[in-house]
């Protein structure tokens, strides 16, 4: 059980993660207010090999000393689009077949161990650490997913959420070996 | 798909959750350097009922600033213990009949989406953000569980990971509803 070394992963490079085919899976971020989990977000979507993050409202974009802090270099290989309204970001991925889904605890909402994303087009959506997704994108949503928690607290920290997500979506679409 | 408020998730009470039987997973963090990572792990640990965390040699303990500010309260409702050599940790756990496994990448690894976590007493061993696991402690679990990655960065970051783990296992172990 040899630790193996950096070279010994043959993780690619740059340039040729930039042309391998993406997993259509974007996160978009609604007013997420630490950077530290903006950046960490693309740490994940980069280890999972997704298509996009996209950052709105008061979330922080690259360049950011925060975000690179946790992103280590991720928002160079991960695609990032900034959108001011959330709901835009939203209305753009329905009209191009993405299944936008907010990540909330709801009225009627999936539990994750329900969902479904075999082959789906999809963007998950994750709100802000203490108010979550706003209601008004809620409403724009086409469902939510709620992540089964039956601890103390609320919520789990919006960057675990991001991990859990593409980790499920990643999981699920992986090619049976 | 109207937000639940915090009343209606009618999340357990600390005495409450104090009573709850818990998942038989224990999280051995193994000189983990940041103070925010220990306490996300711990708010992950309270959302998923697990059993407990062991803090090992440089990793931080309750009471602590940075532990606070992304554990917000969970340090009161899990159960943590520390040890100075994580080696001991691993040693006792054998001897309570826990599977014990390094989250690494090394030869012989086998990859999360193949691993079996049903009804399995199972201590997970996270590393320095760094340097990983110990050698010397991978050595002497029972067997290594890698994250599949693909991107261009060599790891996730270890709250992440934890959040991972601990959904998978929790995942696997849900009482088909």
């Amino acid at each position: 059980m040899q630790k193996l070394t950096n070279n010994e992963l043959g993780r690619p490079t740059l340039s040729t993660y930039h042309q391998l085919e993406k997993l259509p899976l974007i996160l978009v971020l609604d007013n997420v207010r630490s950077a530290l989990n903006v950046g960490s977000s693309f740490r994940t979507a980069d280890a999972f090999r997704i298509e996009a993050i996209y950052l709105c409202g008061i979330t922080a974009t690259p360049p950011n000393k925060e975000i690179l802090k946790t992103a280590l270099g991720a928002t160079d290989s991960v695609k990032w689009v900034y959108f001011e309204d959330t709901l835009e970001a939203v209305q753009q991925l329905k009209s191009n077949q993405y299944t936008v889904i907010a990540i909330e605890q709801t009225q009627n909402s999936t539990m994750l161990n329900k969902a479904n994303f075999i082959a789906q087009k999809t963007a998950v959506v994750l709100g802000h650490e203490m108010d979550g997704v706003q209601q008004s994108v809620i409403n724009s949503c086409d469902y939510c997913i709620e992540i089964p928690q039956e601890g103390t607290k609320h919520s789990l920290n919006v960057s675990v959420c991001a991990g859990i997500l593409c980790w499920e979506y990643y999981r699920q679409n992986l090619t049976p070996q």
